[in-house]
């Protein structure tokens, strides 16, 4: 099963300043050979459940070693069965519907 | 690795009335003999990482059996390496702090 | 316009407890005479759109105040045409349909 | 006060095409003059508060009036006091930070 995600990962209790954090889970999508593009309030995933998830937990173990002892991730998950879609398709099916 | 989730996930593609499908997903975390709470708008859940993770995708895979072509879900992860807390001590720390 | 919310706010940069900000939110509610439920990683909120946002944007004046620098909050906005429904009408609608 | 939002906005009862919708969303953030970036998951803005709130209700009211009978939408919102910042500050904060 593929899956769209959208992660935010939020490290507490280590200050206002958490672009190191972001930019290990940066590091810890492309060790694990995942399609993804940061955006300005999180990170669009796509690839396989298993292997999503699995890079997902990772970033938690991650930022937890690093020495944030609590952190607070909000992931949107998309799945579909009728069509295969990427997430460029996905901006590019709104952008062609756009006033001109 | 233990795990706070707030699981709220919407079919999409099969209409305004969502109830059979948040219910079959009530009955995928009994059967995976999780500790969960539905609440109005989603489901908090508590459990090891792995086996929340594959509570929620059968619930993904469930849905999709009973007929929605599409499947959002927002999905919240809490982990925390200082100490151990369950759902129901976060309510209640929160409320022991309430102006009486 | 009526609207369902899950109010989820994270103060950033002011260490590992955040109860007692949370319950400044809980009191920022009850003092807008809103219908509101905490569950165990958020808050539910039912009322008018106007007077809902309203209310969330003293949750985040209170909690910087308190001396939070950086907050982020995560939100669902719930709203529908096809008729009235109640947080606990939510919540019934799906106990009705479990498995016995 | 300023705020970083992003915003994913689902009709629900509409079918699983929801481009038109979302497409109608990025309309009314251009007609109210604020700065925002569509992403394959959602859609960043960032301006005052009671601006992009208004946007956001906006949103709801043209999406119902163009037939869907209800809208679940999830919103991060993100405030700080202690400098300011913009989207693209946000993204390049983290891309600094990367492995070369």
């Amino acid at each position: 099963m593929k899956v769209h995600v959208d992660l935010c990962l939020i490290p507490v209790g280590v200050g206002v300043s958490v672009g190191d954090y972001i930019a290990e889970c940066q590091n810890v999508l492309r060790e694990a050979g995942l399609e993804y593009q940061l955006h300005a309030y999180g990170t669009n995933i796509e690839g396989e459940w298993d292997q999503v998830m699995a890079a997902i937990k990772r970033c938690h173990e991650r930022v937890h070693a690093m020495g944030a002892p609590r952190i607070s991730s909000s992931v949107k998950l998309g799945t579909r069965t009728d069509r295969e879609q990427t997430l460029q398709d996905k901006i590019d099916s709104v952008e062609s519907k756009l006033d001109q």
